[in-house]
C-alpha cells in the first residue's frame, strides 16, 4: 500500500508531517510518498533514523498556505503539494491522500482532481467526537464542506457515516442519528423534518434524532449534520473544553490545598485530555470523493498526522470507496421519492466550486 | 413592584418555585404572586417562616404538564397556572411574568397572552452563558424559539439581545456576535451571510462573525443564531461539560494519588461548577412579546428560581420592554432596505401558533 502526505501542510509542517510519515511508516508497514518542496524535506528526514523505511519523495514547487483562498489557490497553483499529491491518487499511483494543510484548499483540490462519487450530490468532511459511552467516540459529518444542504444531502452524508463507521471504525450496525433539537419525530427546522422522513426510509440503523447533549453522552455512533451546524458543534465543543479546563486550571492555582492536589492528580489530568483528544483516532475523512482522503486539523502534530495515515491506511484496506459506491445512495427508486425541492437554500462553499 | 410566578412549573415544583418565591420575597423586598392549586401551594408555604413577606396566592385549577403538547395545551387549558399568572401582566396586576414550566407553553401562553411588541416579527428565547473573558458571560438569542428565521428576524433578536444586556445585565455598548463558521466576512450560510449585510447597517456595536469557540472565549457580549443553532449550542455546551466532568470523576476516583487530590481540591471543583453554572444569572427572558417573561430551565432548583425573579426585577425596573419598543427594530426605512425575503424557510414552531 501507498499512501501520500502533503510535506507541506499543516501549521507544523514540514516537521509534523516529516515525522508524522516517518513513525507511521515504521508503525504500519507501508510506502509514504512525502509531496512538496524536496530541499526542505531532505532536510527533515536528515533528523531520523529512515533505515529499511519506505519513504519515496515527490517534488511539487508550490503550496497552498493556510489564509489562501481555497479555490482560487488549488486553481492557480497548479504544481502546489496537495495538487501534485491528489494527481497520484487520481493516476492509481497511491492508494490515499493525507494532509494537515488549508481544509477548504485540501477539499477544492480532491473534488477538482477526483471528482464526486458517481451519484453522491456533495462530498461532506468528517471528524470524530469523543463521548462517555461505548465505543468511546462518534463520527460527526458534514463539519464544514456544505453550510446549506438539502435533505437528500443529509440523507448522503448519513449513509456515508454509516459505511465509514462500520468499515473502517469497526462499529457493527452503527446507529445512526440527525442532529435536531428535540428527540421526538417532528422536533426540528424544517430541513431536519423532512430528512428525518428520508432517513426512516434508508436500509442503516436511523435512531431518529439526537440533541446536542446526546452527541458527547454517545446516543449514536453517526451523528448527521449540515456542515454549519456541524461546524459551530466542533469548534463549540473545543471553546467548552478550553473554558472548563481553564477554569479549573484558575481555581486550583489560587488556592494552597488544590494546588497541591494538582500536583497528586497530574496523571489523571493528563489521562482526561488524551481521552477528550479525539485526534487520537485520526478523523478527518472526505467522504463523497472518488478516492480516500483524511484531511487532519491544522494544528495536527506528528502523532496524530501518524494516526491520520492509519485511518487513511484502514480505510484503504476496508476498501471504502467500493463500499460507498455499492451502498444504496438513493433512499428509494425517483419515483417513488418524498419530494425534496421543498426547501430553497443553495450549497455554499462546495456549489460556489461547481459553478 | 408585583411579580408572578408559576408556582406549578418545573420539575421540582411546587416545592422549587414555592421556596424560590420566598428566598426573594424576602432578598429583593418585592411582591410575588403564586400561581397555581391553592391547597398545593399553601402546604409548601407552612414549610417556611413568610413572616413580613409579600406573597399572594391566586387560584389556578390547571396546570401545563412538560410534556403537554404546547400550543394546545395553552389552547384548551383554559384555567392553567401559566394562562392565569399571564393574564395578571396582561391586565396590569403584576409587571412579569416567571417560569420553570414547560417552555413552549410558556412561549405560547406568552405569545398569545400578551402579544408581540409592536413591529417585532417573532420573539426570541435567551440564555445566560459563561465565559472564560470579563464579565463571564455572554447573552445567546434565539436558543430554541424559531427553528426556521429569516436575516431580518436575526436582525431583530440582535437588537432585542444588545438592548437587554445593556439594561438588564450592565454591559456598556455590548458587542453583538453573529454564529459562523469562520470570523471573515463572506463565511458562513446563505441565512448568515445576509443577515450580516443588514447587521453592519445597525446603531449597535456589530461585531461580525463569532466561531463556536468563540462564544465561551468571550469574543462577544450578545451572540445571535437562530433557534436551532442555538438550541443545539447550548445543549451541545451541557453534553461537552458533562462529558468532562464525568472523565474527570472516573480518572480521579480510579487512581489512589488521585483520589487525595481530588479531596484537596473539593473547594476547587465546587468553586469551578458554580462558576460555570449560567443559572446563577437567571438566564431564559423571552425577548418580543409585550411583557416581562422570564422562562428558566425545568430543572431550576429554588435558588435558580430565585435568580429568575431578580432577573424579572431587574427587566421591569430598567423598562425593558419600553427600551425594545423605542428600539429602531427598522435597520433601515423600507425602501432603503436590502432584500431580505431571498430565503425560503417558515418559521417553524412560532409560525405555527400563529397560523
Amino acid at each position: 500500500m501507498i499512501i501520500t502526505l502533503d510535506a507541506m501542510g499543516g501549521d507544523f509542517a514540514p516537521e509534523a508531517s516529516v515525522h508524522g510519515a516517518i513513525w507511521a511508516a515504521r508503525d504500519f508497514d507501508i510506502e509514504i510518498q512525502l509531496v512538496g518542496n524536496l530541499t526542505v524535506i531532505e532536510a527533515e528526514l536528515a533528523k531520523h533514523d529512515t533505515t529499511g523505511l519506505k519513504l519515496s519523495l515527490i517534488p511539487a514547487s508550490e503550496v497552498i498556505e493556510m489564509n489562501d483562498p481555497p479555490a482560487e489557490a488549488v486553481r492557480n497553483k497548479k504544481d502546489a503539494s496537495m495538487n501534485v499529491a491528489i494527481h497520484q491518487v487520481k493516476t492509481g499511483q497511491s492508494q490515499a491522500f493525507v494532509t494537515a494543510g488549508n481544509s477548504g484548499g485540501a477539499l477544492a483540490a480532491a473534488l477538482f482532481g477526483l471528482g464526486r462519487i458517481k451519484g453522491i450530490k456533495r462530498p461532506a468532511l468528517s471528524t470524530i467526537f469523543p463521548t462517555i459511552a461505548e465505543p468511546g467516540f462518534c463520527f460527526i459529518l458534514d463539519v464544514g464542506a456544505n453550510t446549506d444542504v438539502k435533505p437528500e444531502y443529509l440523507y448522503q452524508f448519513a449513509l456515508m457515516g454509516a459505511v465509514y463507521s462500520e468499515r473502517v471504525l469497526g462499529v457493527a450496525t452503527p446507529r445512526v442519528g440527525l442532529v435536531s433539537t428535540g428527540e421526538e419525530e417532528g422536533k426540528g427546522s424544517k430541513l431536519v423534518i423532512e430528512t428525518a422522513q428520508l432517513l426512516k426510509q434508508a436500509s442503516f440503523n436511523f435512531v431518529g434524532n439526537v440533541e446536542g447533549k446526546d452527541i458527547p453522552a454517545g446516543l449514536a455512533d453517526v451523528v448527521v449534520t449540515d456542515g454549519f451546524t456541524g461546524n459551530v458543534i466542533l469548534k463549540l465543543s473545543e471553546g467548552v473544553a478550553k473554558l472548563i479546563l481553564e477554569t479549573i486550571k484558575e481555581e486550583f492555582t489560587s488556592r494552597p490545598m488544590a494546588k497541591a492536589g494538582g500536583i497528586l492528580a497530574r496523571g489523571a489530568f493528563r489521562s482526561v485530555k488524551k481521552r477528550l483528544d479525539y485526534r487520537e483516532l485520526g478523523g478527518g475523512a472526505l467522504l463523497g470523493v472518488d478516492g480516500v482522503v483524511i484531511i487532519t486539523h491544522g494544528r495536527s502534530d506528528a502523532y496524530t498526522i501518524r494516526n491520520a495515515i492509519r485511518a487513511a491506511k484502514t480505510a484503504v484496506e476496508n476498501k471504502i470507496i467500493e463500499a460507498i459506491k455499492s451502498a444504496p445512495y438513493q433512499y428509494l427508486p425517483t419515483d417513488q421519492r418524498t419530494p425534496v425541492e421543498l426547501l430553497s437554500g443553495g450549497d455554499g462553499f462546495i456549489s460556489s466550486l461547481q459553478e
